[in-house]
């Protein structure tokens, strides 16, 4: 295998949604977003649904180097019936978790380079009985990781942001918090900057929970008796961390540059700055597998699909992204 | 006085702050900048250790604008003794009570055009008994205004954003919201936008308080319970209100396109992307006064006071927007 470039599994999402449109339309544009050569995974029916480009079915990842350069190359997923864009179905649903499925054992057995997770309905996926919050659960589990030892990361061109916890009510967030809980995902992070982005000593800031991180105790105690503990912790074990940081002077251009990642205490503490900055580049970046797994950071946008509407953009930007992981792991063995 | 410029009144703040040499900075750059007539209000001691251009006292405010060409008009507030950049002191502390006082009340007496107030130390003014929680409070006090009744609004050049609730500890937000309280910082805003800013039909966002604004109250009951009943009562009112808004899609480009003010639930969640996007531009905005107030979203600084390391943009920037809001007043009138 070494004189064929092993492609990146990318898997369509639902596939009536904006999936196989964004996929096709990462394709055509290849040059111009500078994507290295992928493989989808996937219903046909749903790419040849929105797009006349060409698709030429595969079934060894090694052929898709070659195909790349004139057709779309596909490995097949069939649904048991066609889906129209824009209605889902039980049908559609099978079909996503079978070509999520099959896009992380190619990644898994190291015929794919790495993988790309389009966007799936949750709803759906639950509805046929699914029971992971999410594809990054479902995906930490084929690949033998606790769900709790992995990091959602979103990474834009000048930021990169980790939420401790995730989809909490906010009100549950303080008692949520733990100094073990903030030491085990900071660790996870550091190590991913080492490992999928190259980065021998990274430096992490870590937010306060409370506005201007608790001013010393007087708006709130978790910087006192959780965050700072956990950082002290970190830093004893020679980890570059800085912090508790008031989340709202942490975002700026010039407190960007002091940190290769903020490790934040709660969902829109990350996601807010990460999506006002880099809303179109934004990158999910699953850290702690051991493959590389990004994703773009939309959903499945059963209102526009089929409408030549999605912008292809933040799928781009994932698959970038994985190249770029891929190239820091291999650069680093 | 029809034909002499109403002058803005600036107070230095704490005369051993970083708020004398930027007010004087701001007269040395007041052509690129871009910055109407106004005068200081402090200890012109506290200018002349940091700076060596040229200061005319002046004892009304109509002297202003002859003197602002050729030199930094400014109203005497003498301390009981000179402070030093960096080292704040209680007769520093009263100069800069006193500072403010004179400032608010040239603004109220119709003198001034309106007040622009340079930063203050809280804990400074506490040792000497100020009661408030800060200049806003104090000065909505002066102007016969109950506190509950103004909004601290965040204005930069593509973002305007409002927090209902302020300096609590995270825990304490959700607890602390009601309908009544939005619906009456909604309102605030609202007018504010009308009065301040000249926008005859404001578009006011508001947003969750949970991730993804709750998803339809399995992430957290408050936008079910609280946030949507205040949103309908505000649109039965008439106002264009939209919301609860997910925090993490309302602030980038294409979204904060859509609204003219950002309602945010908590602290963090309206200073996050303001300071992400607007950090040297962002100006503090008290909306609910009869006078205008507008102040530079930054603190003392005491560290770096009398180091000539100050940057003058923000307080530019809080001069320009009050003279925008005198403007808008005076076209409305």
């Amino acid at each position: 295998m070494s004189s064929v470039i092993r492609p990146l599994a990318v898997s369509l999402g639902d596939p009536a949604g904006i999936g196989p449109e964004v996929v096709a339309k990462c394709w055509d544009g290849r040059s111009e977003f500078g994507l290295p050569p992928f493989a989808a995974v996937g219903d046909p029916r749903s790419v040849g649904n929105v797009w006349d480009g060409p698709i030429e079915l595969i079934d060894d990842p090694r052929q898709a180097d070659s195909v790349f350069d004139y057709a779309l190359p596909l490995f097949q997923i069939s649904a048991a019936e066609a889906d129209v864009p824009g209605q889902p179905s039980v049908a559609g649903a099978h079909c996503s978790l079978d070509s999520l499925e099959i896009a992380v054992g190619l990644a898994r057995s190291g015929s794919a380079a790495g993988v790309v997770t389009g966007p799936v309905s949750k709803e759906q996926l639950y509805s046929i009985g699914f029971s992971h919050p999410g594809q990054t659960e479902f995906v930490a589990e084929r690949c033998g990781v606790s769900p709790g030892n992995v990091a959602m990361m979103l990474a834009g061109p000048t930021l990169r942001t980790v939420p401790v916890t995730t989809h909490l009510p906010l009100a549950d967030v303080p008692h949520s918090l733990s100094a073990a809980l903030i030491e085990a995902r900071a660790r996870t992070v550091l190590r991913g900057l080492q490992r999928n982005f190259g980065i021998a000593e990274p430096r992490l800031a870590i937010s306060g929970l409370n506005p201007h991180a608790g001013e010393g105790g007087m708006l709130g105690r978790e910087e006192v008796e959780i965050i700072i503990p956990a950082i002290d912790t970190l830093r004893s074990e020679g980890w570059r961390v800085t912090g508790p940081h008031p989340a709202d002077t942490m975002f700026h251009t010039a407190a960007r540059a002091r940190y290769d990642a903020a490790l934040c205490m709660y969902h829109d503490q990350a996601l807010v700055p990460l999506k006002a900055l880099h809303f179109e580049d934004g990158v999910n970046v699953t850290l702690g597998l051991p493959i590389i797994r990004t994703a773009p950071d939309h959903g499945t946008a059963f209102d526009i699909a089929g409408q030549d509407l999605a912008d292809p953009r933040p799928l781009a930007a994932a698959i970038r992204m994985a190249a770029y992981c891929v190239a820091s792991r291999e650069a680093a063995e």
